[in-house]
């Protein structure tokens, strides 16, 4: 049975953690910072809790407020948890793949939930394998615990640093016990790992948006490889790595993250605005009306129509109630695509010269549908501008984009793209509108997938690793 | 177990209604209508199809993309089918109360989806009942199917003619039989209802955003009164009704209907842009900022933006995934309210002076949160301007409002709701504003919401049935 | 896909009744009844209560114990209920079928639960359409609740008298109002219905076996026409009808219920032993060992061994998880049909004169699996003894057999059968050993399936009828 | 919520297992097997196929019918299949916990199913989580791939004799790869397993019973200690260890198994019947009928009937529907115990000594329940007898029995039992009676149970165990 969960060919999707410490309904409170990070995962998600004796698991896959049910939630005592979304793929979604991870290892019962991707697993897999360990999904994340479980280090800081410098790539860890919560960034810090306070308890979230939600406070966001443990006696950071080129995800600025989350000290909306000012100056053109593609194109788009002076117009609308599953009917009426998820406003279009506005450009299928849509309802010219440089490298540290031979344009010219899309001119944002968007801390973000320059893997790696397809 | 389904307290939600005659998979074709009139009705959805021999039927709680699995469209055949999306409330959400209603009479069985509210269907339901009939539901809806089986008229038209004779109140409706559909708009037209063509089928849909999805083609609207049969021979059209004063319902342009929609003549963003852009001359402010609650107040924020010359932004952000049930977990932490479909931007908002749009107030509670989360997002000032006019009386056709008492506006000055919001200013589109921005068809509208002048009901009448809150 | 609900040709299913007046929990003390009269229909259940001021239903398909919930039983409060179960067949199962029928009328709201089949519902369902009435069920009993309804008389109880006039067939009621509970037998006695008392609430049954679970006290069974009323003041009786000629259903004895329920004034367990026990002298052979067919062999195959002399031994073992839904898988592995019931156990049968005891014959196909099932374990002989006469007419009055031409005994003699089913012999009881277990109350049953005297019903009207196959 | 899934007080479960190589729809075949073995355990079930490429599993709380749809049998495609149902108990009931466990270890994929109880899982957990492993289940069976998966041995066949000769303690194992399916019985032969063929493909099950549904020959029982290996090549036993004394499990006559099945050689309804037989001479009494527990105590009550030439009579019914979930209603009504599954037949009993068989006692509680119930029933003395010696030790092999203190047996003298029974008179089968039924080769069972000589298992250690409760 054919679904339509990625009818968009945006496959930049990725997940999202949250965990809490010393708050009485732990579980929770975690409930609602998974709800609010929804947008980074809708495979499965999962909740472990701690009552300080034991721990207690919840994990299931589909959305949030389907899952957790107030029965459920109750299954789940205790001050302590931490809880993962993850994202949604077609075929490799099973149960097995679901986090947090749960195990008992020899200091007993550890849970661990995980955002990133790492570069070497297959390597250490094989390498934990050929020692007699077992696995039971084929998830990346599970080498970590195996790692921790089989340091020769004593205390569980000393095993998880030791388990650290075996891993390469990306990775924002939260880690659990009977009594503390331990929040990681990669030494390249890669995905976001912010901390909040809710009166006394403390909060470690993938965004901000989460912290809003339950009416916390915004700390500080963790460092690069900054290990900060979290207990009965209050926290403690452990920074065990010679600091390394930081590679922060200039994704989660154009795609991943929610425009109301503050991520890598910058807020989302802001930036993406700046992206959309930038993107004027690229191929100015005359225009009636600035649209987004929504939702994710509406602040760049807001952003270019206040500096072009074009007005800004809803021409296309999102159906809210997409998101779910949608089962596509029989053959003969079948392949709705976008249409399901966006209409255009014949009434906004008819007669317009029209410029969309999109974040980013992918396989290029979704972006001709939108643009023969717009025509079709009328509009007389299209053009068509992107708020981030061509896409052209796929990524390996967690954003799950298409292998080099489907991305669009690491395969076209721009003048092809454009020809593909149907569209009267094609602009993408250059690598220079988008540093200077970002600002002076755009040295510490990895733009791999715009120029190839892979933080710290060897190529022969990296094609040996694009093969695999493994993240979480 | 509290459930929050109604965490706003718009309760304007309606039903909407789908028919296919001539298409070889007719009940696809309605499926894919209701999932575009979703945003009318969200607590049921059903589907009945003919394959000219039998009626089947499919109806269920929910939405309709979780009800209709491929499985249960395969159940529906035949190339005539009608559907509908009932409203959701808290309490008498039954399955009994679920349509297209569907029974065996006389002539055969017969199925029904009506979108409004009856005004007589007490007084009608008691005639049956001393007759003998027998109920099933306690829906309005159901004294239709009554009289049309008890009519003494011969062929159904006359039938149906008889029965709407005895109706009073707010009616579009769809009625099929094993080889014929109809359509009915009330004498009064308060509902919408427009006809599309889609190769040689034809359509009926509340809206036209559904002829959208499905690539049909607009023909033009069902007038009030009409009666339109269409059968193998073709479509035929009854006008059995002396004139009267039109009274189309004002709120499917200020809230029901989707933006992409073209209702009752006219496109329904371009009519909000309008209403926005007359609230500007309403109580003119100084702000730094548009911010529109999301997504029903956005066209009109954009409207008055565009008017004042003051930037909007999306300084509050919709949760994508609400829409669904969402649970509140234990006491200690629960009444999130709003919080859990909006989120205000505190980088947007903070220092700013925020004048929020939003299309109505009604009972207040969920303006008020809303303006406290702005504050309390750093705003220095915060204007709430409503792009129509007070709602000062309750509705007795379909809409959902509740009664007088509860009502702020019936109840309270707008200085005393500016302070209940706690807001700097508060405005609302006068009359005036409001009848301007529709243009010289206004007087064809129902604006008792506003005024008071109720089309055709005996005050008494009114007063008796606000106590019954039977709807469809 | 094909499910097994059905392996067995004993269609012979039925519905059963159970209804409380005055206790606290009355929709658990019907949840319970229920659940022991399980084996009276297994396709869905529903149980009303009233608390006096509002009738609340639960009813969905499936079994007793999957649909009743803790917290759906909490949905029903109140000390008045009734339940129904209703028997599974395949096709024509929907939920809009199933039992009780909740209605409102002129005298408010009203509950009915009927176990039989009237043979003139069409007449009257024509009958009623014609003057204008709908109808939402394929079920017969629906036309009940319209007379009710549609009477002239006055009070509840003149209502049904007027309605049961019109009805010819088997029907054992259970009515229920807000603060009233009827139980109603036919004037022909087919089905049977037995009163109990548990402290001070008063109870209605089909089934003695359901008084058991629950340790309340038989009183008595209503008498044929019997119309016994139930409210605050007590019981009070109406016997409107002249006396008739009783047509208890013999088949309750044979087959349907419950062996440890006394039904129409004598153990089911008794007479069917005394079955067995007649059967012996139908066609005397030797044999090494009676095995039963279980379940409903089992006191036949006693009788006859203890009459016999020979050995009674459980060759034949069912499986505990069958009555649940089967699927069977693949084509390749298909037809497992009677062996997932049945298995034989070949140590016992192997090198033996085998004689099986059987309750009945229908279609013969299970019976000749059984017999092949038995030769391949190593049975020498296999001798088969029916503890009822050949079948040889269908049932109007609530047994699903199959029509006349599906009926093995119908259509062949007892030698062919014999022959079909690759038995060494075959025997029935005589109709002479059948009225001698039962005893001087022989006279008061329906033999119609065994000699065509079909109690009141011309044979046109049989016939007619026999194409319909709508019962409860 | 409080479930009566353990009403009776007969815990004495356990898991089936059964594998298939070289049929081409392996999971078929393996679905019914399972469903055969559905007595040996409730809670739930799974199955591993494998295409020769890949493994695919199945896993899912239920049973069998329940879990495996069509859909899901699809999913399951290859020539090679195991399969496992896990018994039921209250609380540790856990998805985690369900089998056939699946893990990928230095060779790949590997699936295990097992059956029994190994004494020494927490000291070999524990030497294995101090290198480093961790566990993802509280399941014993999890440390044996382990132990496979750390093997220094190279081929797989030596692994698992090397991780069989760390294990103590029951284990009837399936193990299967890509591309072989291996069988193992430990050394002492706790639990039955035997080999069958059905045409060209070889199967492995616990119970013969399992052979008769899918028409497959029994070729004979795997011997204790013996490891056979199924692959394309054919079949290879391995028997690597030592003699031991055999220590096959009598309760797989007395109560595990089911009557059809032929287990260590032996029919088991034969062996209950020689076991009811020897029982009639421990207290002969007077008595007018034989009445069994149903359904475990029938042949036992049958061998007593015919030695002793008292009437064998069904005085007690078991209701059919039991063995899914029952939910008690409130707690007014609650404690309905042994009444939802058993009835007593007054006609049957009232004024009768009544003399009741039963297989065993464990607590106690059921027994008396049942003594209660046919006193009530107007039993004019009631005897108790059960075909098994008294229960005086726990069981460390796979029986979930209770702790000493719970076993009644372990506690109460006969005399102090039959009181508490509120039995006339009690006897248990003396152990020469238990030896004598089953004959020459009763020298290869455990009777530890009976008589406390626990085999090879020091009394610390039991001890020690006993407090754990970790099964499969």
């Amino acid at each position: 049975m054919e679904t339509m969960e990625t009818i968009e060919d945006k496959l930049h999707e990725e997940c999202g953690i949250f965990g809490v410490f010393g708050y009485p309904e732990a579980a929770n409170l975690t409930y609602l910072g998974l709800y609010s990070l929804q947008h980074r995962g809708q495979e499965s998600s999962g909740i472990v809790s701690s009552d300080g004796r034991e721990l207690y698991a919840e994990v299931s896959m589909g959305l949030v407020a389907d899952i957790f049910t107030r029965e459920r939630l109750a299954r789940l005592p205790g001050g302590i948890a931490i809880g993962h979304n993850r994202y949604s793929t077609t075929g490799s979604s099973q149960l097995k793949n679901a986090q947090p991870i749960l195990v008992d290892f020899s200091q007993g019962p550890l849970a661990l939930a995980h955002n990133g991707n790492l570069v070497n697993a297959t390597e250490i897999r094989k390498r934990l394998e050929a020692k007699g360990s077992i696995f039971r999904s084929t998830m990346d994340s599970e080498v970590i615990v195996h790692l921790i479980a089989a340091s020769r280090e004593g205390d569980l800081i000393s095993r998880v640093i030791d388990a650290m410098q075996q891993l390469e790539g990306a990775f924002s860890l939260l880690i659990m016990t009977k009594n503390q919560l331990i929040g990681i960034r990669d030494p390249q810090g890669f995905r976001p790992l912010s901390l909040g306070r809710l009166g006394n308890a403390l909060i470690l979230t993938s965004e901000t948006c989460a912290l809003d939600l339950i009416e916390a406070h915004f700390i500080r966001d963790l460092e690069p490889g900054e290990i900060l443990r979290i207990d009965q006696n209050g926290m403690e950071s452990f920074r065990p790595f010679t600091p390394r080129k930081c590679s922060q995800c200039v994704f989660e600025f154009i795609y991943f993250s929610r425009p109301d989350s503050d991520v890598f000290g910058q807020n989302v909306h802001l930036v993406r605005k700046a992206l959309g000012r930038n993107l004027v100056h690229e191929l100015p053109v005359e225009a009636d009306i600035v649209v987004p593609v929504p939702d994710s194109g509406v602040p760049a788009a807001l952003g270019y129509a206040e500096e072009s002076g074009i007005p800004f117009e809803m021409g296309l609308i999102r159906n809210h109630y997409v998101g779910r599953t949608f089962i596509e009917p029989q053959q003969s009426i079948r392949h709705f695509g976008v249409k399901i998820k966006l209409n255009a406003n014949k009434q906004l279009l008819k007669g317009k010269r029209v410029l969309i506005v999109d974040d980013s450009i992918v396989r290029g299928t979704t972006s001709r549908k939108i643009v023969q849509m717009v025509r079709r309802a009328g509009a007389k010219e299209v053009h068509v501008r992107i708020s981030s440089p061509p896409n052209t490298h796929p990524c390996f540290y967690g954003i799950d984009t298409p292998t080099h031979s489907e991305l669009i344009a690491a395969n076209c010219s721009v003048e092809e793209i454009c020809q593909y899309l149907t569209a009267d001119t094609l602009a993408y944002l250059s690598l220079d509108g988008l540093t200077q968007a970002i600002g002076p801390s755009s040295e510490d973000f990895c733009l791999a997938c715009f120029n190839g320059n892979y933080p710290a893997v060897k190529l022969l790696e990296r094609l040996e690793l694009a093969g695999e397809g493994r993240r979480s």
